[in-house]
């Protein structure tokens, strides 16, 4: 098994789209500028979404142009159908994300289509991406439990995953949406889906909503899985639960990955130090632990991490 | 493998002794006899350190006789030395916990004592508390890493837990004090360890610094360690890191261990309700992600945890 690690950083994306504070345009591309600095091969950096549905992404097209490149990064943006392709492209974007729920209701509410309406438009969607040279990664969401329904069936899970991969899909991201799984469900699912598709093409796409994000990272780690998206700073939590944390934060992940002997390529420190600046641009705490712990450090002089007594 | 796991609850005291706002008796004792109605088997009420060391919980002996006696809950306390065995005995005390670090830095600077000058301290207490028919508990600090320095020798470990076990200590608790370690050390360690003692005297004490505490507990489970320390809340923070996470919170704990197949006999809901009334008291967050959750939930009728679109 490789000790090389794909870190997806998905914070531009997943973690400001339920922010209500607005970001300038601006300051979006100064922050992911500094992201791509920091060694991550991987950043989404925005939602071809109408802006009437996130309006905190609206300025898709203008962000992406103004991203400085690099040719060591890979610049993703999420894709909903054909309209948002044609934007996503004459923005020249590198990569295309795809979307869909693993349960009907959340994929109901979400898309405001069923899941069955809902594939022909992905498939036209990495059909014309593919046409025009970009990668695409597919997202399915809710795959370890459902906020309307629960549990969801691991057969529909793979059903889905293996349709999405034989439209010409490069990388999966089975999403833990609501952050409800533990690494039993982990091993459940992941063994069944690599039983289709091959592991270096399945990602892991874990919220930290009940603490066990990392645990879960951990659990498809020993599977093989060598792909995990992030946010920097555990950015992308529910704008209905404040206080409830959101992705798992990018820090924290590359610290135990690291940590297991993982090779992120990533720099810690500059993470962390990107992770200051969006949160004193958000103006409140965010979840991450690195963050917090690099924060409270600097706040007192010779502080030196210590549990004091027994 | 057994399911069962004991769940070794040290809010009370892990979790309270680094605590500024000074918590009443009274609120500590019903705050306790919550606690005791959750399903937990073992709860450390307090420290018989010296006040003058820790003024929080210079209630100690108040505290101990007050606490409602259940037959279905150990109750334990911290004992340095033979004067806190005295007062621990005569508060009538079920458990006695004794403790010392891994590291020699860490250990002067807590007790103020080399650590060959600390062996002799516990032998006496240990044997004290023996004599008196009392369980003994052992906590070895900094096991993973010290924050004067860094890595700890793995045999240095060793050596003190196996020198504890013979003086008659029944339960180990390895203490990942400053949140450093991941999954690799914890494997390590616990591996070294379990060819000198059975793995069901083993307990993990994770605090969840970096985010990996749920990582840790995972990795040790898989190894068969079937006890660890929680506090609920997610109380023990170090008071000079405020924003800083302290021992992994016991909801969460609970939660993960239960996922994985553990029975813990606690009743997670009970659980959360505890942590949201000490929250009260101290009048600041908490971390644990499920106590977070649960208030962010109330806060917004309706609120169904749904992570919003995509």
């Amino acid at each position: 098994m490789t000790d090389n690690v794909k870190i997806r950083e998905v914070g531009p994306r997943d973690g400001l789209q339920n922010e209500k504070v607005w970001i300038d345009t601006s300051d979006k591309v100064e922050w992911i500028n500094q992201l791509s600095e920091t060694g991550l091969s991987y950043i989404e950096l925005t939602s071809f979404v109408h802006p009437k549905w996130i309006p905190a992404l609206a300025d898709a097209s203008e962000v992406v142009k103004a991203v400085k490149k690099k040719s060591s990064v890979t610049f993703g943006a999420l894709v909903p159908n054909e309209r948002g392709l044609e934007r996503a492209l004459e923005a020249n974007i590198d990569e295309v994300a795809v979307f869909l729920s693993a349960s009907e209701t959340h994929n109901l509410k979400n898309i405001n289509k069923s899941i069955k309406d809902t594939i022909p438009v992905l498939r036209d969607v990495i059909r014309g991406a593919k046409s025009n040279g970009k990668s695409v990664r597919a997202y399915v969401s809710t795959v370890f439990g459902c906020p309307y329904e629960g549990a969801v069936d691991i057969y529909q899970v793979k059903k889905l995953a293996v349709s999405l991969m034989e439209q010409g899909v490069d990388e999966l991201s089975l999403g833990d949406t609501i952050g409800v799984a533990t690494p039993k469900e982990i091993i459940n699912v992941i063994t069944e889906i690599k039983k289709e598709i091959k592991v270096s093409q399945i990602a892991l796409h874990a919220h930290d909503t009940r603490g066990t994000a990392l645990a879960n990272v951990y659990a498809a780690y020993l599977l093989g899985v060598r792909a995990f998206d992030g946010a920097v700073g555990g950015l992308g939590g529910c704008p209905y639960a404040p206080g409830a944390s959101g992705n798992v934060a990018t820090e924290d992940l590359v610290y135990l990955l690291e940590g297991l002997g993982g090779k992120t390529g990533i720099e810690l420190q500059s993470l962390i130090e990107s992770g200051k600046w969006i949160q004193s641009k958000l103006g409140r705490d965010l979840p991450s632990h690195h963050l917090q712990l690099a924060l409270a450090t600097e706040n007192k002089e010779g502080f030196k991490n210590e549990n004091t007594a027994y």
